[in-house]
């Protein structure tokens, strides 16, 4: 898994998104978080109410996300009936042990208030972060289509047509539907532990179009493109042809409905809200495509380095500067309106 | 205030001492924790105790601190006459915001327990940093004695005859003696606030021999000598005497006696445990000392460069270089038998 950088997420997930995402959440957690049954004991003493976010990257969209959930909850502790919680907030940010924590620290908000305590938490959030029932509040962002491993399977069978799961074999299809099956029980059974009974989930997730495959999305071509680049630079004996074979992007979009069916299939959460936003117009994403070379090159490149552990930083420059001409050449394919796009889609789970 | 190497920590805290402390630390705990009462109502559901190490630094001293505070909660939990606790912990780290994060999390015990949860929290110890109530366990090794500023009025009154508080200059030794009675206040107010009544505080520091003034004992000597470094390099024109002026070390090393009444006076905590280790002998003093002028450098080089803002690379290897002569020079002073040896002081507290 490799951390999310911001302007990939920002290239994701615009900003009409971001603030649709915004209200879906608010309206969410207003209606569906207790405060009363979270914090039975704590009508004097100061209550903590604790926050999660997983896969943080280093940045301003996390911050952001974090200061509409302890909006939302100020909210609803003001709206209570009876008396208003003396509400302190704990909120962990959580990445790879290989996220760049020392940049995230420095660029927390400067002036946050009294009752907002930051924490870093490093480690794989298909795996157990923080002590039982100790979380309120969880949220994961445009990370869960990076699945904990390239499935053992396919690197050691080779490479078939493609870096990717496009959807188009079988073979290489199941192999990722494996895995991400797997990383999601991993998933949801470490959330299932952390989170108190009542606490919520939150999910953005970036998802295919219902009956899509990724080749026939515009995101998925992007990255077919890289593929085509590696093999002209592999033809051209710049990088291994050995290599290459077992070289997958270790991404995985599934449909909204198999990742609903992942959550609901625990019976540890119950979905409350389940929302499919609107792909942004075809105008946004033409721009947003014509400078895509970068924020593709800012989530592969790292992937890239590892696996071809001798590639030179000349090499590495040569593929991304194929890949702008090749989206040069292939602009119109992509931002046909007979293209797909990936929808964004938002859940709000609770623990039962 | 600047982080604690790992070096200087075992140029000062030796491994005699560290055993000491941690059998000191260990016996104390196990008289004083009383787990049935910090989690009263966690009989069988799981219960977190929460350790924060405060002034972390980047590393192993630190880990094996929290692993001694681990061993020693453990064994308290597993001599429990009724049912033992299912215990987890979380173990908070702290240092400044321009710490190591990123080194400290990569360099986390690898194999660590299932129950053993890590994070890092970033900011100053002199404020706020966890919920209220939320610590049953606080740790101070070898920092306390880094104020979190020069007294103003020194700066603005332009320097005596030290770049730190000698003791010898009555001025200088109540602008530095005010300032950490200040930050004492503001750290024990801290504390207090955010550990549970009945929770704990270990403190490990270095303090002065009873009666002495920093210039008698040996580590005062070493950073006049750093001191003298300065004076001749603004005397060579190489950094900027009207700078020198302003320039101190942000240190100050109390008694133990003005330690323990800084704790005594805000009355939230009682002091259950007072240990003054034995100084090391003086043949592991001399080797010590002799290669010091690298642990001075690592922990003077970014006070120093902050502070003349514009020297140069060569500037400050000449600082250290010319250290290095004159600690060759005055060893003898440094390391003859009526020269004083700090103090290692441990305090356990106890949250009223």
């Amino acid at each position: 898994m490799v951390m999310l950088t911001k302007e990939l997420k920002n290239f994701i997930m615009q900003k009409n998104i971001v603030d649709t995402a915004k209200q879906a959440m608010q309206r969410a957690i207003e209606h569906e978080l207790d405060l009363k049954s979270l914090f039975p004991l704590s009508a004097t003493s100061s209550a903590t109410f604790h926050i999660a976010d997983f896969g943080c990257s280093i940045g301003p969209t996390t911050f952001m996300s974090v200061q509409n959930i302890m909006e939302a909850v100020n909210h609803n502790n003001n709206q209570a009936s009876t008396t208003k919680l003396p509400l302190e907030f704990q909120v962990s940010f959580n990445d790879q042990t290989n996220n760049d924590f020392n940049t995230l620290f420095r660029s927390l908000p400067a002036h946050r208030q009294d009752n907002y305590f930051a924490a870093g938490v490093p480690g794989s959030f298909y795996g157990r972060l923080f002590p039982t029932s100790s979380l309120h509040f969880g949220s994961i962002s445009s990370s869960l289509h990076w699945i904990s491993r390239v499935p053992g399977e396919l690197t050691a069978a080779g490479r078939r047509d493609s870096i990717q799961c496009t959807g188009l074999d079988e073979d290489v299809a199941r192999a990722y539907s494996g895995q991400f099956t797997r990383d999601m029980e991993a998933f949801f059974d470490a959330r299932a532990e952390e989170l108190v009974s009542g606490g919520l989930l939150a999910i953005s997730a970036l998802c295919l179009p219902a009956g899509a495959v990724l080749a026939q999305t515009g995101l998925g071509m992007i990255f077919d493109l890289l593929g085509a680049c590696l093999v002209d630079l592999a033809e051209l004996g710049l990088i291994s042809e050995e290599k290459l074979k077992s070289f997958y992007l270790p991404m995985y979009y599934p449909q909204a409905e198999e990742l609903e069916a992942s959550i609901t299939k625990r019976r540890c959460f119950s979905i409350r809200k389940l929302v499919k936003m609107a792909p942004p117009s075809p105008e946004k994403s033409q721009k947003l495509i014509q400078t895509s070379d970068s924020q593709i090159r800012a989530v592969s490149e790292a992937i890239i380095k590892q696996h071809f552990k001798t590639i030179t930083p000349q090499t590495v420059d040569l593929i991304f500067q194929r890949l702008k001409e090749k989206l040069a050449e292939n602009m119109d394919a992509i931002t046909s309106p007979t293209t797909l796009h990936h929808l964004e889609v938002f859940i709000l789970a609770k623990r039962l």
